[in-house]
């Protein structure tokens, strides 16, 4: 008989998600997580941050392309781009493919998140390859914000706030957020779920309103993440996510030669359309 | 030490969602089909049919509403209305909320899960208290359809289709909706994960095209179902769900005076918007 192991997660005791999986490809401790990567059985290979899927090979798209396209594409033409965790590589890759872009810059506080990405995830860490466009620093992303030149973007693409990620989610961080943006600049970031972290979301935008003009939650489904929904936000003092027109948003993603699997102009309007009880958080 | 007691429910050997249960209040097996009822620890109340979770109390509200609400408020005045399915009573629930309906009936091939329902789901079973609104027919669907005078909405709200419900989504039966259904009439149905049962969806999809003028695929955010969206989709020979003004849908809202928690005019339109992978299925 073939014996399954499963890889388990679960939500405050409330829920668990299991997947099948092979023997572990990377298991280890750096000096910030326990970082995991498994094969699985329909998802390919999975990425674990301290036992929660970061990603997995199969589904990580829609999150990737929403955290990256929907900022990138409400900016009329975005040539630097920061973007803060995120060191397998996905949300890099998503950014890049915006030809105006002419720097990225991850700043990943686990150079062996990124280790792993390159040697275990190559479809993620296509995002990471080497090139004149793109500047990896493995620093604090808290110390580093400060001593960024004026941006175009950035992306937070962090793990919850928990442990390393914590100091990603206070109004300091989001104030130097906007002191490390062009004025015309827009950033985006993951905010949790609708349905089991709704307070987390809500005192992200409650901050993000005290820094920022336009302050805009949408929500991308991603079958691995915990309740299969997430809300991202997107802010800016200067563009508002939400009043871009679909012809805008189509010039541009044609402009810009974007061939994408979850984004769309509708799918970027119609994500903000929030259920009436993710709008009263 | 206290020790959980997990309910499971695995998707073709590739995932499994997991949720601590109390002892069953309810284990049966009916004429059709395997019947239970569980207590959860952050889920409130669950029916479980045949080993899948069919709805818990505290997320049933997203499906319900936008498999209701979508059609109903596409129609300018629907008076009368069928519910396949759904014996849980909470589709019922939501139709009856619009004051225009005259008659709900509700074609449930399975009475016990009704009986289950009344005495473990007040919440859902709201809608099956008895009244002059109100008939349920515990018959098979497929045979019923036929002799119903014709009506102005015809909802859907079946199993997966395995078991009692695979009849329900084909061609033949699709037809039989339409027969069934005012020349203006608006049906809505539910279709599937776009994550896990692609295939299946644009077999409905395909389906439907064949028998109605407009047919509308919509996600809605559920957390209990695999992977957390699901797949609705609208149809009917006149009025095209994703034609309608923002205006014209909040008039209907208002004049119906709608309290709800996942649907607005917004939502209905925003949940069409397909992301690139659901659209091209």
């Amino acid at each position: 008989m073939a014996v399954k192991t499963w890889f388990c997660e679960e939500l405050t005791g409330q829920w668990r998600q299991s997947l099948p999986i092979g023997p572990a490809l990377v298991d280890e401790r750096s000096d910030f997580q326990h970082i995991q990567v498994f094969e699985t059985e329909g998802f390919g290979r999975m990425l674990v941050l301290d036992g929660k899927v970061q990603c997995t090979e199969r589904d990580e798209f829609t999150y990737h392309e929403m955290l990256a396209h929907v900022p990138m594409l409400t900016h009329p033409k975005p040539e630097t781009v920061v973007v803060v965790g995120g060191g397998d590589g996905g949300s890099v890759r998503e950014a890049l493919r915006h030809p105006s872009v002419r720097k990225a810059t991850l700043v990943e506080i686990d150079p062996q998140v990124i280790e792993v990405a390159r040697q275990w995830l190559p479809t993620m860490a296509a995002g990471l390859e080497p090139g004149p466009r793109l500047e990896v620093v493995t620093r604090d992303a808290a110390e580093v914000i400060g001593s960024l030149t004026p941006q175009d973007i950035i992306l937070v693409d962090s793990s919850d706030p928990e442990g390393p990620s914590e100091v990603l989610f206070s109004g300091e961080f989001f104030r130097s957020l906007k002191a490390a943006l062009k004025p015309d600049g827009v950033i985006a970031l993951q905010a949790g779920s609708p349905f089991f972290f709704g307070t987390q979301i809500a005192a992200a935008r409650r901050e993000l309103e005290k820094v920022f003009r336009y302050v805009r939650p949408y929500l991308v489904a991603i079958p691995t993440y915990p309740g299969g929904t997430w809300c991202l936000i997107a802010a800016s003092d200067a563009h508002d996510p939400q009043a871009m027109s679909l012809e805008e948003l189509r010039s541009r993603r044609q402009q810009r030669a974007l061939e994408l699997r979850y984004y769309s102009p509708e799918v970027h309007l119609g994500s903000m359309a929030l259920p009436e009880f993710v709008r009263e958080l």
